[in-house]
């Protein structure tokens, strides 16, 4: 099943895993704000909000002219890359893990930034509403466009 | 599809779909506390919540002995029942909402309660968790349970 992921997702899709076993969920494409859509937002029990960009090549990497703007909307921002990436590339002060489609492990734990309350009391709305949105579309497909708003 | 739904959940996919016209986002089958379940909770733009409790039948409503419980999680409390319902049954100071599988209409709009803000942060977070783990549990349901905490 979801053989037809693209690198990117299976990368995204290991990082959903192992965000489970630090009691984080975690939602994908994830817009906080006009411009932006993050790879991977994690949600911790206490509120904790991570980004994890998943990137699948050098290429994907040096391609990004984004990702700083990521850093203000979490308290702490990780690459996640493939076992053959070359990780030198990457910022030293971002965090790093080392996903596949089954699982990943976080190699560095970044220092934490902590948002703002204000700022994470948004967030936690946004990603409790884009969470459920994306649940009602798998669960009721069927759901007529004008009852959409 | 879908219709190997219950009645009770044939009520709620009609409830949750009505919602999203007043751009509200709701999750089923949703715990406030050990003990309680509620059947649909609706989370509206500014943080709002309400509670909207199913009813396919009058035996239905009168063997739940715990909807006075639900009331101090929520800021708004509906009743969802189908077109047959006999309504004189239900509370007046409760909301009414009558619905089917395919939608549903508010009929009366209960007065607000408002949350404590504290209680409100914890809802929105428990919401957030709860909507990222059933979607993860559709979209990924290979996950081996030793990931799960």
């Amino acid at each position: 099943m979801n053989l037809d992921l693209q690198p990117g997702q299976k990368l995204a899709r290991g990082v959903a895993r192992h965000l489970r076993s630090h009691n984080f969920v975690s939602v994908e494409e994830f817009v906080p704000t006009r411009g932006l859509r993050v790879d991977v937002l994690g949600l911790g029990p206490k509120g904790e909000l991570w980004v994890i960009e998943c990137k699948s090549s050098r290429a994907d990497f040096q391609s990004d002219n984004k990702w700083q703007g990521y850093l203000e909307w979490c308290d702490r921002y990780f690459w996640a890359v493939d076992i053959d990436f070359p990780t030198e590339l990457l910022p030293a002060e971002s965090g790093l893990i080392i996903a596949d489609s089954y699982g990943a492990e976080i190699i560095r734990m970044p220092d934490e930034q902590k948002l703002a309350p204000a700022r994470r009391k948004v967030m936690v709305q946004k990603f409790a509403t884009h969470a459920a949105r994306r649940l009602q579309a798998l669960r009721d497909p069927g759901i007529p466009p004008e009852m959409l708003p």
